[in-house]
């Protein structure tokens, strides 16, 4: 895989922190997921290691949690 | 200011975020500051909104604070 993923929720610290990753990575580097509407989505994220959102999830493989919007607890409700 | 700069206390959480986010946003475009032994840019980091590290100040000026390594308190020691 040669893309990112970052995963958010639409919280605002999540739209926030997107606009910056996007700015700093370029919009064809990131794939932008929203597990809070896309929430079959979740599970791949939970497996990849995501434990709160906004988070980014790198090509090695590497989740990057930024700036803590919520818990995947709380995105899974 | 066009360049990131990503603050850290050569911590391994911090090490490993350095290597994701070079990877990134490119080694040109990243300032890397080890704000535990370069002591004279603590005050710069908190005065950007650093209040942990690793930490990257994005060249509009937003912090995004990456998975937890140490509070600016622990640093300041």
């Amino acid at each position: 895989m040669s893309k990112s993923i970052f995963y958010h929720a639409g919280c605002p610290v999540c739209v926030s922190a997107e606009h910056d990753i996007i700015n700093l990575v370029g919009v064809e580097n990131v794939e932008v997921v929203n597990i809070g509407e896309n929430r079959n989505r979740i599970p791949e994220a939970e497996k990849a290691g995501v434990s709160s959102v906004p988070a980014l999830l790198t090509p090695n493989g590497n989740i990057l949690h930024i700036n803590f919007g919520a818990s995947m607890a709380d995105v899974k409700g």
